[in-house]
Formats: C-alpha cells, sequence, structure tokens
C-alpha cells in the first residue's frame, strides 16, 4: 500500500536512472555540442512541429512542404549523431508508452467493462 | 536504483488503491447500475466526443451543436449521482496530471535545459 506521489517519484527515479534515459541524455548532448548537428536537428525538428501544428488546426499540407520535410529527414538520417538520437528517441517513447499503458489500467478496466 | 517497470507496476497498484481512484469506481458503478442514469451519461459522454472529434479535424461545431452541448451538461449537472461521478472524475483526472507532470520530468529538463 503505498502512496500515489511516493510511487511516482520513485517511477521519475527510475526512468532518470534507466539505461533508455542514459542513451538519449548522452546521443543528445552530442548533438548539442556540435553547433553545425544542433542546427541541423534544430531545422528537422522545427519542420516536424509546424507540420504537427497545420495537421491539428485542419489545415491543408502542401505537397512543397511534405517534399520538403521528407529532405529534412533525409538529410537527419544521414547524420550519423542525430541518427543515432532519434534512435534513442524511439527507445525512450517505446517505454513511456509501455509505462502510460501501465498505469492507466486501472481506467481503462473501469470504463471498459460497462461497454 | 529500481527498475522502470517494477516501478510504474507499483505506481499502478498505488493509484488502484487511491481513496481518488476507489471514489471514482463507487461513483462509476452506482451510475452504471441505474438504467435511466447510464443512458444519460452515455448520452452526455457521446455528445462529448463527437464534439472533440469534430474540433480535432477541424470541423465547424454549429450553434445548435453547442447549444444541445450546453443543455445535455446542464441536465447531468443537476443529476445527483452523475454531477457526484463527474466530480470524482475531475479528481482522478488531476491526480493524473499530477504523475505525468512528475514522470515526464526527465524529459522535460533534458530538452528544456538548452532552449
Ligand atoms: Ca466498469
Ligand atoms: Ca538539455
Amino acid at each position: 500500500m503505498s502512496n500515489v506521489y511516493d510511487s511516482a517519484n520513485e517511477l521519475e527515479k527510475a526512468i532518470q536512472e534507466s539505461e533508455e534515459f542514459k542513451d538519449l541524455k548522452t546521443a543528445y548532448d552530442k548533438v548539442m555540442e556540435d553547433p553545425n548537428s544542433k542546427q541541423m536537428f534544430d531545422n528537422f525538428r522545427n519542420t516536424q512541429l509546424e507540420l504537427q501544428q497545420k495537421q491539428m488546426q485542419g489545415m491543408e499540407i502542401t505537397e512543397e512542404e511534405v517534399e520538403k520535410a521528407k529532405q529534412v529527414v533525409e538529410l537527419v538520417q544521414q547524420h550519423e549523431d542525430i541518427s543515432k538520437l532519434m534512435e534513442q528517441e524511439q527507445r525512450v517513447n517505446a517505454l513511456v508508452n509501455d509505462i502510460s499503458r501501465i498505469i492507466t489500467k486501472p481506467l481503462e478496466e473501469l470504463y471498459g467493462a460497462q461497454q
């Protein structure tokens, strides 16, 4: 019988100490330490965010924009440090999704059973 | 130094055993046990979901729909068991938001520091 906040803080520490998170931090710091890598990564991030926001607002995305986004992705995929960072981000995302699935189980079971 | 999955499972148990979650379950079961309450609640839920989906797809929401949604909300607010359930839902939502803020701290600190 542990307190929710104690357990959440425990989990936060476990995430921080996990191999997945440590590897992400290493990959992230490496990209951020090199001005060229950092700029390329920021550019990639901004392009993704812009498209996401447009999508969420129901705005049309032009063929030109799709093409530009593809080029930016191809560019960063060829950059060793950035592609390593993106790989680590995917690992951490998978971990976060797993965690989210585990801790929302009580609510899912409650709201799911009656339907 | 605990494992992420062990900690997540621990947190899930803590949520399940929390006063917030138990009270929600009690309120939810009470509404579901009464066919009239259940139908009113389902109707309310469906109206909310429809509007949310339209909003997410960038579709226009008519004045008529806004009016109808307001009426459904007013109706359920006057229903003692349903308004009790909605109150408990808000408490659990606040708890889940707190948890989410705690466990995403490592990622926020990593991605926030450089900006
Ligand atoms: Ca149920
Ligand atoms: Ca940082």
